[in-house]
């Protein structure tokens, strides 16, 4: 059975309390919960993680190395200003697809730079918690397939 | 039945044949055939349509105004030089989902900024064929979910 | 009996229906329907174009060489990106107003810059269907004045 | 009876005496008397105001809050630098429009950026002193036409 | 007994009566009672000079050179463009505090840059009359405590 | 009893024993004695809090929500690079006035771009221990009189 | 016998009509006639085609792919705006030297930049006539003397 | 006889009381003074002015048209800022040499752009007083000889 | 006996790992222990640190104010990212030597930039291992030399 | 009989000897042979010139000045950095077209700007030795063609 | 008695031969002779030296150290690119005026910027040869006089 | 016996002489007479070379092709402007480690690129003359220990 870890970076744990004209009204358990149900239905294991420290983050990736099939991570803001966190990818290998709640080409111009989507497989933004579950199916399709 | 349209850009006539390194060794027609069997099994109708001409996408838009429930929109090159297919987006009110086959911020830099994204719900790209049916899955998921 | 050229580039067909905020509320054909009677005021003939290929915007161009006493042109988003329309009316040599319907230095950044302005021998904007009307005039206007 | 406010801000008091290649050979006379006819014609009422004096224009923008149906403004050089002046249109609300009589997007590159402009409600250019005329013509005409 | 001089620029003697979503309610001269009320308390006296004319405000922090303690300044638009109020302020070498009423860094981006910050001993934005009020009581706080 | 959080970010422990001539020479301990006798004359409460761990930043001010009347912040170098805490200001709502020792549009000009200020309040800079307790003044002063 | 194909891109079938100080006084047909003679004096066939939009060009060479041993293109001001063009150069593989009539590098600093030339084999541009003509010759050159 | 006008700008009423060691011990009559003597020296008469005001500026530029042989012009900070007072030096044909006493090249980047220079005979920095008095005897010598 | 501190930031604990085309195929440990031979040879202590928290590695150099000769500083991506770690570098006085495993000058753009180097006393990049045992060598060279 | 001066820049010497991927296998020697040959076949005189030295290079440009007939300028490395070269060529007036072995557009983007271009007659790079042999040809063709 | 050096740059040797629209019609012996002339009336001596090789002219710089009073330097297209030269003036600490004959804000944008200017006293430009002759002046006025 | 050139480029003759503050108080011959000494402990022979002139430079590295080891090179100024020079060190493929004496990154931000860097195995500098020794040692280190 697979495992893919979920990864949420910084002030994603106050999902569903504050600006949900931009984050969506549901919290960051429910938008889990709905992830978890869906990795049920495809037959895989989800670990979740949720930190603000950007080298709590970097530590999780690290000692996820070869123990994980794939890594959904939504990095926050660190997004746009942490070379560490693209290194840890590159470093660990990890088959990562770089999602997004909102859809950050529609927000402020500093967002629209990643310095991870270059060293991830894919990128998946602004459809909300759909984000999450369809970047776990992507990681769960057979690669054969391709 | 929802009806989706799917809308390939500039010289992805030629996916397959050409460049699989990049785009990989899939036909346009077998995309297709693997977006359609999806469509079929998500209970939906598609409709296909590819140009390398910009006009011609953008008359292809307009003609969809108020008769598909969302398209699928891969606009390969005119991504990142065609204000007037952001504007046909805009002015026609479509649900768009941009999609790529390769992950775009990998490649060149002019090929990181796009004109759609901002004008669209959101953005799939980097994982090949599955950017479609991820992209066609989403516009058809339940809106109360979310 | 001077003969004033009318060109609307792309999306410019979906006007009044879309976006009233921005670009108003009358459709194409009542905004041609003012300019006809303007151009009726004056004693001038109006031919009118409009295409969302920019090819087709160029190859009208260069037939109407030589045949008609002006051009106003809103070449709509390909004002921004469109060398190959600038060059077309160096090459013509027409006497071109350009004009918009919207205040385009009000909207984002990208339209502040206009490849056409520089060939043209003049810009209105921002006022609604009363910038094709005196760009019209403008045209017509006795020269000696000047 | 509705008053128009003509406003000309540095040099230009020196029309028609320099640079007739790029201004033309008019005088400010000669062009106030021109649109002085223009207002007769359309039944209106105007005033003229020229000042080099950036402290001076802004006076007269205040001065004119309240008691004129629109402003003709030709701010010259101030057009590029002057962020005050674009306050104090914003700050009395008045209904402007911008004038050049040279077409400014066939000069410097540092004429291509104007602080009024997003602030006034539409430009006119390089139409000589036709720009002025067909502005006040802009502004004088009915509302609910548009 | 100190003497602290409040100038206001260009726009500022219109405050209250305009746009107050940006600047506030109260008008200037409902400011600068506050301010001297504090003043008052303070047990300092103040003096006002408000103009929208770049020269007067440059000759006004001449005629103070030597006969102020300080000077709270909110040049308003000038602060963006004049190197030579901050020349005045290096010249004179008044000890000024920059204030502005709304915060700058949340309006255009060509308000973020000073160029008097870099000659004043401090700033403070952003927080309406009380930025004045701000300003007078840390020109007058005791140096020995710093 | 209204309570505001201090909080201060990297490197600020170490006030008082290195670089004088750009922060000062009181310590931090020093700063906030005379803090929290300005909060008692005020009649309010303060707590502090210091690290130089961004993520503890984060989740300091996540543990403030709802608790605090505001807060003044200091949030040192990650000012300029710290996107994830500005996205912590705006998710928690707190209402922070942004602080520093130091004038830093006299530093290098990586200093003069604050992530922070456009989420914050206002912004008080260059006055010491002063710039500390004018923000708590400013956050506790009746609103009403605004 | 190798064929080539001679592509021109926009208004280049003005050729001889207008502006020949920038780009000669030799019609397309004259210039083709003088192609043709060199062809045949290399024992090669030649093809024109000529188009002003940019979707026919790159259908003409997607055309093309396969049939012809190189392809001389002058796309005129598609050069240096169309990605689509490039992508079509490189997912073709064609052998395609660049050409200009005129050397850009002396005219407007727009014209510098080429999308085409890094997919290119080579670029000669400036010569007139002459720089198809040199180009169809290298094109014929012994691969082997290389 | 010729008569050469002698400008000076913002802030330079100042001389010599403050920062002399940019701009050197000597007041601005002490400067004046010397200029009278040399041009006495070679038979010409000086006129002098200063302000503070950029449009005084303007008008004392075009009150001398046609009546001095040339202009000295210290525009101080104006040189940075000032479209308007290039405008009136191309606006009135005056031969201008730009003049500073201090070296620009050696401050602040933004004192090495000036809006003067390119419609100014010549620029003469860095060399304190002398500066005025080798542009006032470049001004004065014989043409023929250059 | 001197005591030399040797840290290494984010992700550089994977060393030997991972990307050995990069970084070389030693591991952290087999790093140090050739730094610490080298340290024995030439008389020193060596202290060893590494941590992927930008807040550790300031607290780290916090720690070693007046304790240590100097340090040997990697700091990783922190590198480009971090102004926290540079200020901690001047607050504490360290006399530090950064270096680098790889020669940042042949990787990506934004690796060029290091915000540490100005507050460092040298750099040292692009030879392995021997980057650190340089660094130390000279941290130990008698000072008197220089 | 017509002369054309050759003249090859810095490194050009070592041509055939090291990084035949960019600048092909042959040696400049054989390089030279070829063009003389061809120039033989055309009934022209060739001189050769090499040199690493810019002012050399600039030297043989003011010899030749009035005794070649063109000049096909190779510069090497000093086509993206020399504003005297360029000079050299306004200077003398000569018939220059420069050219490359490698299509300098496929490499580092500083390659991408040169100098020299806009002072040439044209440009031809990427063919390797032809492109040599190529602009002899352009310069020895009959201008009346032209 | 005082000497001073005289150097001119790559291509100056050319002077009055080429291009007298831009560089007057003086040849260099010309522009010497009158220098020479002036010299004799100040009771100088004067040295001239002219070379196309930077490495030259910097050979030069380091020659005359500590042997000559001043040099009136003229580095022609070095200017704009030579650090080398500007470390050439400060390691040597010649008191150098920079001339140029022509005024380099009136040509193309890379003239504008000087790597020397920061190094030297003074910069006079745009006066032909007398630029020359009034640097040369200034050097021997004497020094108590500022 | 493994020989090093150690190369100086254009000023550096002029060591110890001239700016202690930036250099050191060690001239050349110095520093040179320290690398000698640390080269016989290591049992190298070295050589060396300096000068001012940028093709002596090349020519020198050009003729120390395959007969030495490696090589110190500080290019001073010319680190920052020549591509020449990189060219010269790709095309000979030395093994070079670039040098510098003063720290460049705490110097003006031109200094703060090179064009040398990426084509060099390594970078040392701000360690003075130590940096030379330290590259000695580098090139001269066992390979297979790396």
């Amino acid at each position: 059975m697979k495992t893919i870890l979920i990864i949420n970076g910084p002030n994603l744990n106050l999902l569903g309390t504050r600006e949900p004209n931009i984050y969506g009204a549901l919290t960051l358990e429910e938008i889990n919960r709905r992830i978890a149900r869906e990795a049920e239905a495809l037959g895989a294991r989800v670990e979740f993680f949720q930190s603000s420290h950007e080298g709590a983050l970097i530590d999780r990736l690290h000692a996820a190395a070869n123990t994980v099939h794939g890594v959904v991570f939504n990095a926050g803001a660190y997004t746009h200003t942490s070379v560490a966190l693209a290194d840890a990818i590159s470093a660990t290998g990890h088959r990562v697809i770089e999602v997004h709640l909102s859809n950050v080409f529609k927000r402020e111009e500093f967002r629209w730079h990643s310095f991870l989507s270059s060293v991830c497989q894919g990128v998946i933004c602004g459809l909300g918690w759909k984000s999450y579950v369809l970047a776990l199916r992507a990681l769960l399709m057979e690669d054969d397939q391709e």
